[in-house]
């Protein structure tokens, strides 16, 4: 098993904690870490501590006994269950349970770090890196297993497509979290042949803003975005993870107003009141509104003097200041865009969610505000004001003209409207910049550059130790045995924590490209599918060589990202139809000149185009949610035996009940020879004993036979007065 | 207790089967007969037979035992349980569990339904009234409960608001799927005081086509949308139904191709092809087209005929035939709208659906377009084409010129398309006729005509049987005491089955007129609201008087209308924007022309009113998920009561096996006294005794007190030499 050979080269330790010395007073600092150690202790866990980089310390945490693992397995399994999370009680013997369906190392670690993290009243340790009293914990985080990981590496970067299984494996490593990531980008990546060959043919064929195109991509959008999320679904049954999101992860940092006693269960609530958390997300309003101006000032900014420069100006030094947008846009957005990201953050903290689900619900939809305008805008600016309304606006640029040279002749001459001319190239280069020059670019600044900078760093390290001579203090108390142990470790604790969103937001603005502005140029699916194949594996390569191994988290989705998904595809049906109505006749109209867009012929375009998209998604949803697959097979199985099983234990009393009550053929047989004469004596004897008039009534006819009897004559005598009726009328 | 008084006046009858005679041999008939009987007794079920009206048995059906209805009960809760419907297993001893929370009277009647046509499989008797074997069995109905029908009619007939508490006790009574119909006329009533409110102002002060007045409409009708879809939940959990729709009712007239094993459970699987299913459900677009071609042409035929009548002829005998569009439409559409909704019953029949659920939700939709038709065609028709484009539609009218008077000079005269105008009273009339006239016919329709006809028929048969002098065959043999209920069964086994769609979709036609277009007279809210004042109350008699007593139903929502009042009300956002933007100008245009309407203006208004619409529906909806309930109260009582329940068995072991393995404050007692250097010497000692690295490894530090010292001392050194490297550099 992979594991056990992990756990030699790890010399079995489940987790790092690393404890900050930092300019805490010393005694302060050792009282601390001896309250961190003593709580560990006490929550099943053996500790080793040994010196860090950066005055920090490592303290090394494997599991005493794995009693206690299988107890807090157990639990967690019961919560599960009742959360409907699992569709059966766990077995109470949970040693057998795991013989039979062995832990993943996923679950393994996700316990251990329960048992470290979880508050002590869930017997866990209730260590909050960097929250409350533990600021200084910096981190807790596993160590890599990079026997498999190179493994791992060796095996995607020969194979052309990831299998089912594959991801099954990064499930059992990484946590459905991230495996969700990876299934979503395979997935998305597979889709990617469709528009890629629809768009190559378009290309070579069609041309640009072709409508067949925009038709083909955005149903495609459709598809995709509706069959992911049946995908997501089928994966939360295969990983027996669909109902997680319901089983709450509360915030250490939540702070609550006052407490109350829930009516309902008696149990403490914790509440901060709705109405002042409306307020606050009120001010989101504000926070849109202020990113928006902010960044579409800068955007707007640097898109005119780039006009400016490039169509209207022809003065001294033109080659150089071509240059100037880029660079301001380089500096100034990465600054503004950090400084908007922190605000978001610190809003969304301000916002004091009750649960982690909550908070990152709201912080990804502030994030996705953020990239949508950084991303979108730019493009949107070229299409919908630049074309239409470009000669109109252009000849007002001539402020520019005074912060270069007032006066100047050269730009006075080209400054006259009627010379100016739209430069019909502008979109598709925009287009073509931000689907191919920008996904190399990220590339390299995501995989190229840590590489860099980690190898500097060691070399610059190296170089450093080898020129001051003196022996390096933090390892040098090392025993000789553990060395290259204890040097992965300090390495691995220096690098970044992974965040699957980060990676997941850059495939939904990928997609949203595609799903927006794809029509401008149609190999657009190609470049991104040639991008995701290297992005696939180079995200494999970060994981495991520039990240931290990330903590296994559950998730049954990609969470809200599905919901932009959603957004863009449907946005997308605008966009796509309101560039191919403008654009028709090759970026200038259908006349030949933007002027002649038709106001009436554009929105009319626009609003068919999204009525057929939302019944094409409609109708879509509706086929797809019929399909059988693997997942709903798995869900009815379970369902099936639990129900199976309950029934069988259920109904054996059931049924002996009903067979003592003993009613029908067995009494038919002792009363067959009683004649009718006697049958209606009999009855109406007992009619004449009774008292009340129910009882009289029920006892007309006993039996069914007697009914039955009855019933005969009536049917006869029915069908004898149908004929004296008819003879008569005959008469 | 309500039930015993009923039982008395009912002599204890659950249900009476009405097996008809009719042309079948005599002798075959008695057979059927016999088999029906014997089958019902097998189930459990007692039976008395009398004669009934028009060659019919009436077979009067209770429970012969308790002990069965108990072991029905059980396994239905059971049932209930696995599919989630019930929170926790119903305990084993079900006679203890009734005494508790007894049985209301639905669910007695429900199961006792059960009893008589569940399959045998299921423990029934397999008696499918009018289907199969059983064609000669017309129906299986409950017996009505006089004595509270008429203090519920009494009850509410003076009262001006239904109360949750008579909701629950329609619920008892008649089922969750007609207590629905009730809560949601209810809710819809009273959410209608709003509406009527502005109406009445916007009528006094602002007039006709007020944009405040479509805006508050629209906004009304997304609050109104989203509060009921809330309620329909709530009730769910008041009524412990929710989920019921998942339990299938399998449909006895369901056909399959093949059988097959389910890979899954092992079951049998009864397999239709979904391919040839898809198949015949795309018979429903040729279905829609037809619908809409025949019923449309219908309308516009009579459209035009009106319009050249009134507005372009003025020839002879104009008094007489200003009527025959009315006439036409008066013999024509229920005609054509009867023809309609039979070829929609046998289009859903051949879909051949394997549920009961899926066949209604078929047939409701079918239902609802042909509704749609007839509803809202005519205004379209005014709104959409006469006013925009009737100065270049009617000049072509005089094609029914010919068909009066061919050539005739005072046709031709009015027939200058310069001398033609619209009217602009036209439409409002024709929405006052749909919103008041048509509901006052309506009410005619179903409640007084049925009243006239049904005391007409009994007048009739008494003067029939007084001339003829002869006794009734039918009543000749009853028992004297018997007389008047035998009279009154054989009364109510001649009304008709109430089908509660059919009064739901009357309210969500109605709803649509509201959503669609009061803004052209705004008092159609108060029209609305007094109607359904009277509605309520109505249709309360219809169930108690005019109909048989309905088989009481489960149910958790209203079903697939809740997806058609969503439907209008978007609809809504489209019709009520243009409307206001067509006719701001009192139905004349912008320019007092309607040839002024402006394209792309009038686009504009629709695409904003609609993403307006959308986003206020989302913002809605998430505020109205935020309201706590006394539904989610109840839910999360149960929950946590389980979980309680759950957590309380299942952890008690876990704590024994934690507290076994004794980690924490007990170790650190005994080891005191060892001091640091021992432990060192002890740690080295035994690390070099141990072979591999990892258990040399691990026992470097013993317990958290080793680890708590040794941490001690690393962070004095490393205090040290911080203070160390500070000093060398200030050297």
């Amino acid at each position: 098993m992979a594991k056990s050979q992990a756990g030699t080269e790890n010399l079995g330790v489940d987790y790092v904690v690393v404890f900050k010395i930092g300019d805490t007073e010393k005694t302060k600092a050792a009282q601390l870490f001896e309250e961190l150690v003593q709580r560990l202790s006490k929550s099943g866990l053996a500790t080793e501590v040994r010196n860090g980089n950066n005055h920090t310390l490592l303290i090394f945490v494997k599991l005493s006994s794995e009693e206690h693992l299988l107890a807090e397995v157990y639990r967690s399994r019961v919560r599960d269950w009742i959360h409907g999370v699992r569709a059966s009680e766990p077995p109470q013997d949970t040693r057998a349970a795991l013989e039979q369906d062995p832990l993943t190392q996923a679950e393994r670690l996700r316990t251990i770090h329960g048992l470290i993290t979880h508050p002590q009243s869930e017997h866990g340790a209730g260590i909050t890196p960097g929250k409350g009293r533990w600021t200084n914990v910096e981190s807790i985080f596993a160590l890599h297993d990079h026997a498999y990981n190179k493994e791992w590496i060796k095996k995607w970067s020969t194979q052309y497509l990831l299998k089912p299984e594959d991801l099954d494996d990064i499930r059992d490593r990484f946590g459905e979290k991230i495996a969700y990531y990876f299934a979503f980008t395979q997935s998305y990546f597979t889709f990617l042949t469709v528009p890629a060959a629809i768009g190559s043919f378009t290309w070579l064929v069609l041309g640009h803003f072709s409508i067949w195109y925009a038709v083909a991509a955005s149903l495609w959008t459709v598809v995709f975005v509706e069959w992911w999320h049946h995908q997501e679904r089928d994966l939360a049954t295969r990983w027996a993870v669909r109902g997680v999101s319901n089983i709450d992860n509360k915030r250490p940092e939540f702070e609550h107003k006052h407490e109350a006693t829930d009516p309902v269960t008696g149990e403490t609530m914790y509440i901060f009141p709705t109405r002042e958390r409306v307020m606050r997300q009120l001010l989101q309003l504000p926070f849109a509104i202020a990113a928006v101006i902010a960044l579409g000032s800068l955007i707007t900014l640097c898109f005119g003097i780039e006009i400016f420069i490039n169509e209207v100006y022809s003065g001294p030094g033109k080659s150089y200041l071509t240059y100037l947008p880029t660079v301001i846009l380089c500096t100034a957005m990465p600054f503004l865009s950090g400084l908007l990201t922190q605000a978001a953050t610190k809003l969304t903290d301000y916002e004091n969610y009750e649960t982690e689900a909550q908070y990152e619900r709201s912080l990804t939809s502030k994030t996705f505000v953020l990239n949508f305008i950084t991303s979108y805008l730019p493009l949107c600016l070229t299409a919908f004001v630049y074309v239409p309304f470009g000669s109109v606006i252009v000849p007002y640029l001539d402020i520019f003209a005074l912060a270069f040279k007032p006066g100047s002749k050269d730009i006075k001459a080209e400054n006259d409207p009627t010379l100016f001319e739209i430069n019909p190239q502008r979109l598709r280069k925009q287009v073509i910049y931000f689907t191919v020059t920008a996904q190399i670019v990220n590339f390299g600044m995501e995989v190229v550059v840590p590489y860099l900078k980690r190898e500097g760093l060691i070399k610059f390290k190296e170089m450093q130790l080898k020129r001051t001579g003196t022996i390096n203090a933090v390892t040098a108390d090392d025993p000789v045995e553990e060395t290259d142990f204890l040097a992965r470790v300090r390495n691995e604790a220096d690098l970044d924590t992974y965040d699957v969103y980060d990676d997941l937001r850059e495939m939904v603005v990928q997609f949203g490209y595609l799903a927006l502005f794809s029509v401008v140029w149609p190999l657009t699916p190609v470049s991104f599918f040639i991008n995701n194949w290297i992005e696939l594996r180079s995200d494999a390569v970060k994981i495991c060589v520039d990240m931290r191994r990330p903590t296994p988290w559950r998730a049954e989705s990609i969470g809200p990202w599905l919901n932009a998904l959603a957004f863009l595809s449907w946005l997308g049906s605008i966009t796509m139809a309101a560039l191919t109505y403008m654009f028709s006749n090759d970026g200038l109209g259908p006349d030949g000149k933007p002027s002649d867009i038709k106001g009436w012929a554009l929105l009319l375009s626009v609003f068919f185009s999204e009525h057929l998209y939302l019944g094409a998604r409609w109708l879509v949803s509706t086929a797809i949610s019929k399909i059988d697959s693997p997942g709903k097979q798995k869900a009815r199985r379970e369902m099936y035996e639990t129900r199976k099983k309950y029934f069988a234990e259920s109904l054996r009393d059931t049924d002996k009940l009903a067979s003592a009550s003993g009613m029908g053929e067995g009494e038919s047989e002792g009363r067959e020879e009683i004649t009718r004469t006697s049958l209606e004596e009999e009855a109406r004897a007992a009619s004449l004993k009774s008292r009340t008039p129910e009882a009289k009534f029920w006892s007309r006819q006993r039996g069914w036979q007697d009914a039955a009897e009855v019933g005969r004559r009536l049917i006869e005598k029915d069908v004898v007065e149908e004929k004296a009726a008819k003879e008569k009328k005959e008469l």
